[in-house]
């Protein structure tokens, strides 16, 4: 069964998208801890970060530094920081979180709630830095 | 003044060496979360991981997949978790945390307390996975 990441990449389910390309995409946590926060995929469902490929591998990181660029320079924040689980969905995906101080990058805090209009305008803000 | 991974580099303070080759280093965190976490750092003290330079960058993580790799192979866990945060220190790295169950990689944890012999054996069990 396809990944509700797969999914997001197919278009069947929607999402406030960052950035595209070919192999790529990213979108924002629909559970934020910070406000950004966000999510970079392969589009190839490999559950596991280290069994991709070299070249997707390294791709995905090279398209995280972008995203996490632009990250910076859309949300008010110290630095952009990242985690890699992956327990939750069985498709890589690399967390950038944009924050000020390191108890913000607690996945067991409470998440934000935002409403569609506030995660439309984050993404629309972020957007605008690439 | 050099950071303590600087330190750490040029052998004024001593670390439980994983791995290490021209333009990177790996060794295990003293305060690990799990047993076998791993900091992987550039050789070139520079604070924000997303101001290295794109060839740095890259290498660092290709570097970190094979430390992973290793990680995976030497402790007991089912997949091995990537954290960077930076605010504790400023030179770039890359945490690897061996875990089985989300929660183990909260830094409010406590953290493990091993013995000097504890970490040497870990770091040599690990080492012999490459």
């Amino acid at each position: 069964m396809a990944s509700i990441f797969s999914k997001i990449i197919a278009g069947e389910i929607p999402c406030y998208k960052i950035a595209e390309n070919e192999n790529y995409l990213a979108f924002l946590d629909i559970n934020p801890l910070t406000k950004g926060h966000t999510l970079v995929i392969p589009k190839t469902e490999i559950d596991y970060i280290f069994d991709l490929p070299t070249e997707l591998y390294s791709g995905l990181h090279l398209f995280a530094k972008e995203v996490a660029v632009a990250l910076k320079k859309g949300i008010a924040c110290q630095r952009v920081g990242v985690c890699v689980m992956g327990m939750e969905v069985p498709h890589a995906h690399i967390h950038l979180i944009p924050f000020n101080q390191m108890h913000e990058m607690n996945f067991s805090n409470p998440k934000l709630k935002l409403s569609s209009e506030e995660m439309q305008q984050i993404a629309a803000e972020i957007r605008m830095k690439f």
